[in-house]
């Protein structure tokens, strides 16, 4: 972390707070020189992705400091997994604001901490700026993959079964619960979605299992529909998706039945952070063993086809019309 | 780059502005997944820094967008060059405003195609956001090493010569012509001033020959002096450094005839990009030669001694006292 702001003291206190955080990976160099040097396993790719985040865009500023900086790295150890990859060094800029203080920036090195003992990684460098404008932070995460190994979005193949991990529209519909704009009928429900909009899970055990299995993934940011026609687009197929096949959260579930509008919100809300991914019918046995084993719920929503469109549909087969923008366009 | 704003057309031209350059990496996926994949050739080590710039901060609102975007390639370059390591690819994180139209943003990636020509690097990913604050870009560069190998800052020895590339000082002075805070005789020597604080010219053929050769290395981006009582606190030693041994180009030499004050921002006002480094006396020879291969000014200031304290002396040995932060605390 070379460039520093000047403010007195901070420069102790920002090493305080982050050089511990590289302690597993001596080639950070306890965050002393300009760059930080690791040695890749043998037979094995490196696997790169790069996020940012600003605040008001993609958290509120009433997220706490660790809530914000372990959202920063989950939505990159998802992106990781989506690849198929294990995830093992991040470098992290921050840009501070003015009202930053020391009590904050501490908290959100806290929140980084939980996570990389969670997750198994660590930091690996970086750097500290100020800014005018709100809290910036950007963060390069890197991970292994098998040689010549590699989860994208490119081969899906007409006839796979379209399946996704886990419960789809909590983030969503629980960024509404923290707007207030949605309130259910327990403390529990709202604290549920809550909690799954503050705080993303990333399917980094899933990830890894589908290299083999699974012929495109990638993971729920934008929305289910959405993101499934980026699969689309970039294998050159289409899609059908039934809507009562979505696997839902019993909060969401009260959410459709509250108001079924809420649907939309559900497949084209984003923020999921579950694995999108196809997988030939007949390596179906195989995906229900993968579900047991790792004691995750994984769901077939749909099938993959030949012709180019994506079609939401209800129980009788008719077409669910949705007009949020982006997978639309498809 | 999964994470896009959502004007209108805007993702295609973004596609079409960095998708070009990702040509020279298969990995990088033409953008369209959630991470880029590369194999490190054998036997090498991966060399990774990240540096943020901030608008009004790290660079001048009038500043080109090309040179914006060359700028923050280029310090990320000097970086890898401190260490030794040859870059390869990098992954971009830009926050546009509002203001930010698309011919900007046209011509801020014709900058970094110009320099990835130069420097022989790709875009492998990264992400684009939007911010209400200033114009804000994270750059994470990735090089190789020769196995077990790195120049760090920790490792000067005494009786070591320290040395430094090229000229120092005409970054900050270009930053005082640019301010229109210093005006020299000749537009010649106004342009070579500013020129130096636009565009910083990264010691990449340096860094990786003096594998090897050097004890300590860095680049000079905080100061001559600070950066000095870097590699002093790091290596646990002392350094004497004498103020007429330092390289000035000729346009730097007007400047403090003019007002001999400047030599305080020539030697603690950074943005220089040239290497420091030390070498062991007995490999004087060896320097010289590397100068004349590299066809590159490579000059002597002072040594290393094992006082911890550093000395900043006149032609007469008598001390020269600087107030600028930074190096002082040392």
């Amino acid at each position: 972390m070379p460039t520093q702001s000047e403010k007195p003291g901070e420069f102790d206190v920002i090493e305080a707070c982050f050089r511990p955080l590289t302690k597993n990976i001596p080639g950070a160099f306890s965050l002393t020189d300009d760059a930080a040097v690791f040695t890749p396993p043998k037979n094995k790719q490196i696997v790169v992705t790069k996020d940012a985040m600003v605040a008001g865009v993609h958290f509120l500023e009433t997220d706490t400091p660790e809530n914000i900086a372990r959202k920063l790295l989950r939505t990159n150890l998802s992106d990781i997994a989506a690849m198929g990859g294990v995830s093992f060094g991040y470098l992290l800029s921050t840009a501070w604001t003015n009202d930053t203080d020391i009590t904050w920036i501490r908290k959100f090195a806290a929140g980084l901490a939980a996570d990389q003992e969670e997750y198994g990684v660590s930091l690996l460098g970086g750097d500290t700026v100020r800014t005018d404008g709100p809290l910036t932070f950007s963060l390069t995460l890197m991970g292994t993959l098998p040689n010549g190994q590699v989860l994208r979005r490119n081969a899906a193949k007409p006839g796979d079964l379209i399946c996704v991990s886990g419960t789809i529209g909590d983030g969503a519909l629980g960024l509404l619960v923290a707007l207030g704009e949605l309130t259910l009928s327990t403390d529990q429900h709202n604290e549920d979605l809550n909690d799954r909009y503050r705080l993303p899970r990333p399917r980094v055990s899933l990830g890894p299992n589908l290299l083999g299995l699974a012929n495109a993934c990638l993971d729920v940011s934008d929305g289910l529909l959405a993101d499934l026609s980026h699969i689309c687009t970039q294998s050159n197929v289409g899609a059908c998706v039934y809507q009562h096949k979505i696997p839902v959260s019993s909060a969401a579930q009260e959410a459709v039945q509250m108001d079924a509008r809420l649907w939309e919100k559900i497949v084209s809300g984003g923020d999921d952070y579950e694995l999108l991914f196809t997988v030939p019918a007949t390596q179906k046995n195989l995906l229900v063993k993968l579900a047991e084993r790792l004691e995750m719920k994984l769901t077939v929503i749909g099938e993959i086809i030949e012709n180019l469109h994506l079609d939401y549909l209800d129980q009788n087969n008719n077409k669910i019309i949705i007009k949020t923008k982006g997978w639309s366009h498809f």
